[in-house]
C-alpha cells in the first residue's frame, strides 16, 4: 500500500541520516593517541634514543610495506598474521611484521656490510588484539642491531650493555635479563637423544618453563610431541639449571656434563667471554644464565636473551628480547652478514609510564607553553586587544619562547588568567594601555612565591620588565 | 631425450639458485633511508617541531590505516589513488591518504572540540611515482591545524605566522605565500555568470594560472568545460589581480568591482582583518594577495594559501598549502567544528637540504660519536686490550658521553686512529699499560690545534687526564 511505502521511505531516510552521522571508529587493534599520551611516548623515546646515540648508533628508515615475498618464509606459522595490501594491479605488498626482517633486507638491498643502527617505528600484526594486556595490531618496536664481521662477543656484549642502560634509565623498576646460547640448548637436546626433527618443537616446549611447571612441559613433550619419557627425564636436570652467570658456568664445566659435546663446550667458552665483557662494563649483575631460555624464532644462531621486569605490580612477562642471527641476511643476498640485536617492547614501557603519570596529583600538561600573553580589554572606540597581544607574542616567539594568547579579540582579564591556570602555564605577561605607553609589561609567575625577585615587595610573584629586555627574564 | 632433460634440469636449478638470491627491492615509489639522509630529516623535523611547540601546539598520532569508509568521498577523483588493504576476513581498511581527514575523524571519534595540534607522519598515494621530482608513494607530511570556535581570523593568522617562521628557519631560501579567500573567488564566478555546477571545474582551471598563460586556461574553460567565451572574458581581469595585500585590497574596494556581492565584501573584510593581524606579527611582507589562487580540494570554506620558493635553482612549485575547512568534521560527527591548517611538503625540503649537505666538502657524519676509546695492543701473555677499552668506555657512557671502540679484541694503534679519522670522530682517549697503572689516559683532539690547552707545549693536541676526572674534559 502507498501508506506503508511512505513509511518505509521515511524509515529508510531516517536510517541513512543516522548512519551517515555514526561516529567513525579506528580500525580494530589500532589506537588514536591523545596529546598527554604522546608526551609520555616522547619522553620514553628520548631516553632510549639517547642511549643508542651514546653508543655511536645511527638510524635508518624502511618502508611500512615490503614486497610480500620479502616477508614470506620468515615467521613460521605467524605468517598468517601478516597484513596484505589489496592487489590493485601492481605489486603484491604486505605491511611489515617486525623491524628485523626489513633490516636484513635493507642490508642486502643496499649492500651494507656493517652498521650499528637503531630503528624506532611501527609494525603490524593481524593478531587477536587484547588491549588490556597491551597486545595491539599496530604498535611500536624499538630495535638496536649490530651487523658486521667482528671479534667474538664484542658486539653481543655492547647490545646487552645498551639494553641494560635503557632498562635502568626508563622509570619501569627493576629488571633481569635471562641469557642462554642457542647452540648450548641444541647440544643438550642432542646429548639427551632428541631426534633432529624434534629439536625445534621440544625447544619451544622448554621455552614455556618460565610460565609452566616441569610436569606440564614434560607432558607436552611426551604426549603432544611424542618424545620418549626417558629422554624428557634426561632433559629436566640440564635445562632446569639457572643462576649467576660466571658461577653457574664454572659449576657446569666442573660437572663435566658437556664433556662429550664440543659444540656445547665452544658455546660455553663464548658465554665465558661474554660474561667477562659484561663484567668489565659493570652490568653483569643484571643477568641470569638460564638453560631453559629458548626463544621462539628459528633464525637465532648464537646467544639469546630476554629481559623481564621484577616488580609484580607492573605485571610479569618479557619487556625486551633478542639474540644473534648470522644467516638471515644470506636469505636475501646469498652472502651472510652476521648480526646481533635486541628489540624493546616499548608499548609495555608506555603503559607503565602512563599509569605512573596518571597517579600523580599534578595534571599532566600536553603543551609546553611557557608564557600566556594577557592584555586588559580595550574600550569600545579602540582596536581590540588582540593586536597588542600579537605584537608582544611576536617578541617572545622571536626569542624562541613558547607563548600563546587567547583566540578572542578582546577577552576579559579573568578569562585569560583562568586559561593560564587551567592549562598550567607557568608565566603570564600582562599589560594595559599604560604599560604599553611606557614600553613595559608585568611579568607574573602563576605559582605563588615562585618569583625570581625577593626584594620584600608584597607582589613577589610579579615584576615589571621593559619590552626590549624580555630576553633577560627568560 | 634424456640429454635435453638433464640440460633443462641444470638450467632450472641454476635459475632457482640465481633467482632465490636475487637481491630484494623496495616497493615501487617507496624508499630506504640511509643514516646520512636521516640526519638531514631529523634536523628539518627539529626546526619545524620547535616552531610548532613555540606556538603551544601539542601532537597526536592516528593509525596508519583507517576503515575504508572514513576515506571514501573525501578526495574526489583522487580516491582511486588510495591503497586498500586486502580483505582478510575482517574490516575493509585503507592506508591514510593525508593527515587532514584522519585529523577530522580523530576530532569526531574522540569528541575533541578544540585543539591546536601538529602531526608529522607518513601518508600513502598509489600515484605514478616520479622520484626525480620528489613524487613518491610513501612520504612524510607535516601538518599544523587549529580546531575550535574562535574569533574571526585569529587562528588563521597564527597558522600563517607559524608557516612563515618555519619557511624562514628552514635553510631553503626565500619564499612567498600566495593567499586568497574561497568565497571571494566563488563570488567572482557568480558575478561573471558562471553556472553553479561549473564553479568547481572553472575554479580548478583558474588554479592553473600559476603555470599556464591566460589563453591556455581560457581555452580549457571554453572548449573543454563549455563556458561561454564572454563569461571567460569577464573573469580574466578579476582573477588576474595580485599584489601587496593591503594595497590590493584597498584598490579593489575603491574600484567597487564587488559592490554587488555582499559575500565578496564580507570575504574582503575578513582578509583586511587577517592582513592587519599578519602585519602586527611582522610577517605580512611574505604574502601576495592572489585572486587566481583556487586550491583543488573541495572542502575549503574560507582563506586559502600556498607557499612557493623563489629561488629558481631549487625548482618552482608549492612547498606548503592549506586553508580553512569548517565542514569536514561535520561529515563524521554531524556537528561542525571549524578548522584551519597548513600542510608542509617536507619531502621537497629534505631534497633541498640533502643537496646542500652533499655540496659541502666535509663529509656528512651519520653518527654523533664524540670519543673513540683507543688502547695500545697488549702482549701475547696478557688479556686483549678490549677489556681495558670496555672499562674506560663505561666511564664515558656513565658521563653520557657518546663513545665507541673498535669491535676487535686487540687491534693496532694505527687501525684505531684510522677509524677515528675516517669516521670524523673528534676526540680520542688513548692509553697503554703505563697510563692505566697511573690511573690516567691521554686525551687527543683529532683536529690539529683544536686542543683546549695552550701551554706552549709542542703536543698541543693532546693532554693527560686522570680517569676519575674525565668529566672535566667534556
Amino acid at each position: 500500500s502507498p501508506w506503508s511505502r511512505d513509511l518505509a521511505d521515511v524509515l529508510k531516510n531516517l536510517f541513512v541520516s543516522v548512519s551517515s552521522r555514526r561516529v567513525p571508529k579506528v580500525a580494530k587493534g589500532a589506537r588514536d593517541f591523545m596529546p598527554q599520551e604522546m608526551i609520555v611516548r616522547e619522553k620514553a623515546f628520548k631516553i632510549i634514543t639517547n642511549v643508542f646515540k651514546r653508543h655511536g648508533a645511527v638510524t635508518i628508515e624502511t618502508p611500512v610495506f615490503e614486497p610480500k615475498e620479502t616477508l614470506t618464509g620468515k615467521y613460521g606459522e605467524d605468517t598468517k598474521l601478516i597484513y596484505d595490501l589489496a592487489d590493485q594491479g601492481g605489486e603484491m605488498l604486505a605491511l611489515r611484521y617486525d623491524l628485523t626482517v626489513p633490516f636484513a633486507r635493507f642490508l642486502a638491498t643496499n649492500s651494507v656490510g656493517n652498521i650499528k643502527r637503531y630503528h624506532i617505528s611501527r609494525v603490524y600484526r593481524r593478531d587477536q588484539p587484547v588491549m588490556t594486556k597491551g597486545r595491539f595490531r599496530e604498535f611500536y618496536q624499538c630495535d638496536y642491531d649490530i651487523a658486521g664481521v667482528y671479534d667474538t662477543m664484542i658486539p653481543d656484549s655492547e647490545v646487552l650493555k645498551v639494553l641494560s642502560e635503557i632498562l635502568s634509565e626508563l622509570p619501569i623498576g627493576p629488571f633481569q635479563v635471562k641469557i642462554n646460547h642457542r647452540k648450548l640448548l641444541d647440544s643438550i637436546f642432542q646429548l639427551c637423544g632428541v631426534p633432529e626433527e624434534k629439536i625445534r618443537p621440544i625447544s619451544s616446549a622448554v621455552d614455556k618453563l618460565d610460565k609452566e611447571p616441569w610436569d606440564v612441559v614434560r607432558n607436552e613433550m611426551v604426549v603432544e610431541k611424542g618424545l620418549p619419557g626417558e629422554v624428557a627425564d634426561k632433559i629436566e636436570p640440564l635445562v632446569m639449571q639457572k643462576g649467576k652467570p660466571l658461577e653457574l658456568l664454572q659449576n657446569v664445566l666442573d660437572s663435566k656434563q658437556f664433556a662429550e659435546s664440543p659444540t656445547a663446550l665452544a658455546a660455553l667458552e663464548e658465554m665465558r667471554t661474554l660474561f667477562t665483557y659484561l663484567d668489565h662494563m659493570g652490568v653483569l649483575d643484571n643477568f641470569s644464565f638460564d638453560f631453559s631460555l629458548a626463544r621462539g624464532l628459528d633464525y637465532y644462531t648464537g646467544v639469546i636473551y630476554e629481559a623481564v621486569l621484577l616488580n609484580p605490580e607492573v605485571g610479569v612477562g618479557s619487556i625486551a628480547a633478542g639474540g644473534r642471527y648470522d644467516n638471515l641476511v644470506g636469505m636475501f643476498s646469498g652472502k651472510n652478514t652476521p648480526c646481533v640485536g635486541v628489540s624493546i617492547g616499548i608499548e609495555r614501557v608506555f603503559a607503565i609510564m602512563q599509569r605512573e603519570a596518571e597517579k600523580k596529583t599534578a595534571k599532566l600538561r600536553a603543551s609546553e607553553t611557557e608564557v600566556l600573553v594577557v592584555a586588559l580589554p580595550t574600550g569600545k572606540d579602540q582596536p581590540p586587544s588582540i593586536m597588542q597581544r600579537m605584537t608582544v607574542a611576536q617578541k617572545l616567539w622571536d626569542l624562541n619562547v613558547r607563548a600563546e594568547y587567547l583566540y578572542e579579540a578582546n577577552p576579559s582579564i579573568k578569562k585569560q588568567l583562568n586559561y593560564a591556570n587551567e592549562q598550567g602555564i607557568p608565566n603570564v605577561v600582562l599589560f594595559g594601555e599604560d604599560e604599553l605607553a611606557r614600553g613595559v609589561v608585568q611579568w607574573k609567575w602563576m605559582n605563588e612565591g615562585s618569583g625570581k625577585a625577593a626584594d620584600g615587595n608584597k607582589q613577589q610573584n610579579q615584576t615589571e620588565v621593559k619590552l626590549d629586555e624580555l630576553s633577560g627574564q627568560i
